[in-house]
């Protein structure tokens, strides 16, 4: 599944692949930590920051935090989740003031700014105004008198990070005002101390009717922002998620990053788990990301030409937590390692960062040891993207927590991601034919995904609607590709276990057992899914599978 | 869908459908009320009983309520969940047993007497003991001494109640002991007080793998209990759910009531609408009761014939909480009502108790107008059945609240509930050509509910696999009579509303307003059985409405 398409794609346009070293201002990691000590999407145990409705921290591990994270080229982070509870929106009172800024002093010796997540409605939650209407006067004094209370505690503040008009959080678009008019209010408030307003894209009807299929989702993000592009002040940062639906496992590039030409922009990765595995499965999400940077985005450039450029920041959320290895999954910790690597310099390539992972991770062990590790790491996204999402059919997973199979679980959701599978074909067609998704990328782009045989194949089912005898270019139908992924898959995560155990002798017997453990249940995961997808589309189509392998009835 | 089936096999085994009055001893109802205030399955509002973790109510209201449970015959009461937390655990300590204790002296007033539900682990739970096993000397001293303590408080207490190896409870089982082995230790105990282990047989595998189809649900209680009826003190009463489900909205009699010769039982019904529109969606289920009561349990009896004689106790959930009205829908009161008037008599019929309770609550109404809302009421549980288990194809709701469709919500979890549709056909055959369940019933009743020529037709996909082309006996397939019952659902609704719109000027305008917001609620969620169910079985089958109604794509 190499991205040759691509390649073949960009010579066509006369376009040689960069590999070029980019200077990206900010790299940032975003913790989704409660101030209960939960955390949102969390696979590491409890918060490194909070507990029971206050910050609370070992400044010993925090400092070891801090020096890790600078020594990965992290100079930005936000502690606090985005969505934002009522006592959370106090981190920017008097009342709580004192302690985050106690815990901004610790990073800052590494030279890691911090940024807050804030409520967009806190004037009025956490005042006696009625509104939060961002043209009503009261409103903006309220900011700027927010702004200056913040910066007397944490006078290098990087600024504020917002979560507005998104999965039932209020924002500008409740009371008829714009995105821009929303992040601007907050901007200004901060532009006197140089702080910036980091405002997420990540706006869409999430409470969308299945029966509709004209709204689709994948076209909210740019739907919403492109047209507002001489809108927002120069202290607003637009994060956007790298792809149009949300951290799946395969996804084109949005079609929004690099649209705009005059509205600041950053890239959102997701380095905690949550579709990739929940640090149960094994996920290196380096080879995915170098293949996000690879990708286009336009009919000119792939997104690593925006990095530093267009792009002039870089997000990820964190897969931290309290567990003694940071990432519940030790092998997981190499999520960490790359992003900030990649931020520093996203012409890396998966294999270059995965290799100094794994020089530094595990030192002592032979060079054929490391070379195995290193190639089980690489395919591990691959493995993983067979039983979950083949040719791009993704959110078949369990409602609510995502982990584990569900095919139709989001299918009558409210959650705007549907693939309508019926008895013959399966897929939303997204080009201009269906629900006109693909007229957003430039002409070529547009005509690459919309032409079937020039669509990239592992992104078949994000932009076709198609039969289940489709023939793909390996001849095989797609309803057997699914089915050989599937059973290939497992045989694969039995691989994994096998090649672990050979590395036994040549690894801490700590890390050894905790991996051991996980690729168990990894296994399990896998026939889970294996079992139930297959059995779906069987159950759907009745044609069995060509090698007669078992499939429940 | 009228029980002339039951009728005609009634005759065929020369027995005459019986009219009796019967006098159940104990009539019980069971409140799932948490120690928190929340009411496990609860749609009325917060609990009478708890708040917090303690004990707390106002004693006017409590007054109100437990003279109007006598009113109805009502004789026992449980006030706390069967899933019985830590803190709950407490009630019959000191720590909690005054409190509890003073709410009984207000329950005594009207001769009604308490039950509690207890942790079968209590002795481990609450003391120093390392096991809870039932033939460990310490563990039976526990629980006399905790049964002494607790008399002290409440002389005249009924008894406890017991929710033991049931979804993720501990019980018996998990060491190595029979169910009779736990009811029987807490009931040496309780025994020289002269008080009941009410002992629930909702035992079954609920970590089931869908790929298990040796393995069928309904045969659990059955398997567990029947086994052991020499084997249970005569201070024990098994309290048995009255389908072999979980109070789906259709479902034949359990096989295991009346079964056992020398073992005390009780059915139990369900007040608080979990399955059957959770107080949004009305639903009168005197209806579905007087269906039980004259169904048959065995070759010679109906439900009815037990009461009183093998079944000597009545339970059921109640529906009842903070909310002003008592019940949420206002019309739910009736199911309470109706719960306590077949609890002294279960040869009433429902149109009886239904008349009862329209002259008492609406006694200003005119007649017709009376009789409008009877034929209503009545009419509730069909269309209610319409929508969400035609045929008795239940199980296709959303996981874990209840409420709305997910037609494979399901289908591959670990619940043990499935349908395994596919392209062709529907439904598990639980015949002894399938999963053997129809052999627990007498030969004669087996005999019935395996041919399809004399199965009631309203079960017909409890018992049989079938295809979608199968025909009835009104001549539809099994697939034209799905979609029709959907689309005659939503316009029986739209009925309803425009019925309770005409009994406007006969009514309190609160109950009024509160009852016709519910129907508008009902109306979207019939809409959304409709199009979900109907479009899910297009999708698998690709065969078209003969009516050419609107089926989404």
């Amino acid at each position: 599944m190499a991205y040759s398409e691509y390649n073949m794609w960009l010579q066509d346009g006369g376009i040689t692949p960069p590999k070029v070293d980019t200077k990206i201002e900010e790299r940032i990691l975003n913790h989704w930590d409660n101030i209960t000590g939960d955390v949102e999407r969390g696979y590491s145990g409890k918060s490194l920051f909070f507990k029971d409705g206050n910050v609370s921290y070992d400044s010993t591990r925090i400092n070891d935090y801090a020096r890790f994270l600078a020594s990965i080229g992290i100079n930005r982070v936000c502690c606090n989740n985005v969505n934002v509870t009522e006592r959370a929106a106090k981190l920017i009172t008097g009342e709580l003031l004192p302690d985050i800024a106690g815990l901004a002093d610790i990073f800052r010796k590494y030279s890691i700014r911090f940024i807050i997540a804030v409520d967009f409605t806190s004037p009025r939650l956490l005042s006696g105004i009625k509104t939060y209407d961002p043209y009503d006067d009261e409103v903006i004094k309220w900011w700027e008198n927010a702004a200056a209370e913040v910066y007397k505690h944490i006078p290098d503040l990087a600024g504020f990070l917002v979560k507005a008009d998104s999965e039932f959080r209020d924002g500008p678009a409740a009371l008829g005002r714009t995105q821009a008019d929303g992040a601007n209010v907050i901007a200004r408030a901060l532009k006197p101390f140089e702080g910036k307003v980091y405002w997420r894209c990540f706006v869409y009807n999430c409470v969308q009717d299945w029966r509709d299929t004209i709204t689709d989702r994948p076209k909210a993000a740019y739907d919403h922002f492109f047209p507002l592009d001489d809108s927002f002040d120069e202290n607003v940062i637009l994060q956007i998620k790298h792809g149009p639906s949300d951290f799946q496992v395969r996804e084109p590039n949005s079609p929004l990053l690099g649209a705009m030409e005059r509205t600041n922009q950053a890239i959102e990765f997701q380095v905690t788990q949550e579709y990739t595995g929940q640090q149960i499965d094994l996920y290196a999400l380096a080879v995915q990301w170098e293949e996000v940077f690879s990708a286009p985005v336009s009919d000119t450039e792939t997104m690593r030409d925006l990095m530093g450029n267009k792009v002039s920041a870089i997000v990820a959320v964190a897969n931290t937590g309290l567990d003694s290895n940071w990432t519940g999954h030790t092998l997981a910790q190499a999520n960490l390692y790359s992003f900030g690597r990649f931020a520093c310099n996203p012409s890396l390539t998966a294999s270059e960062v995965l290799t100094e992972w794994i020089d530094l991770t595990f030192e002592n062990a032979p060079g054929d040891a490391k070379k195995t590790l290193l190639e089980m790491l690489i395919a591990s996204r691959y493995t993983y993207e067979k039983y979950t999402c083949p040719l791009a059919l993704g959110w078949m997973v369990n409602i609510h927590h995502h982990y584990g199979p569900s095919p139709e679980g989001y299918e009558f959701s409210k959650w705007g991601t549907y693939h309508r599978a019926n008895h013959e074909a399966i897929g939303v067609d997204r080009t201009e034919k269906g629900t006109g998704y693909t007229a957003q990328y430039h002409p070529h782009l547009n005509k690459l995904y919309s032409n079937l045989e020039t669509c990239p194949e592992e992104l078949l089912l994000y932009f076709h609607r198609l039969p289940y005898t489709h023939k793909l270019k390996s001849g095989k139908t797609l309803l057997q590709f699914i089915y050989d992924t599937h059973f290939e898959a497992v045989e694969e995560v039995e691989t994994f276990i096998k090649t672990w155990e050979s590395l036994k002798p040549h690894l801490p017997e700590t890390a050894y057992n905790s991996v051991a453990e996980r690729l168990g249940m990894q296994l399990t995961n896998a026939k889970e899914w294996r079992d139930i997808i297959n059995t779906y589309f069987h159950r759907l189509t009745l044609i069995p599978d060509e090698q007669g392998r078992k499939i429940f009835k």
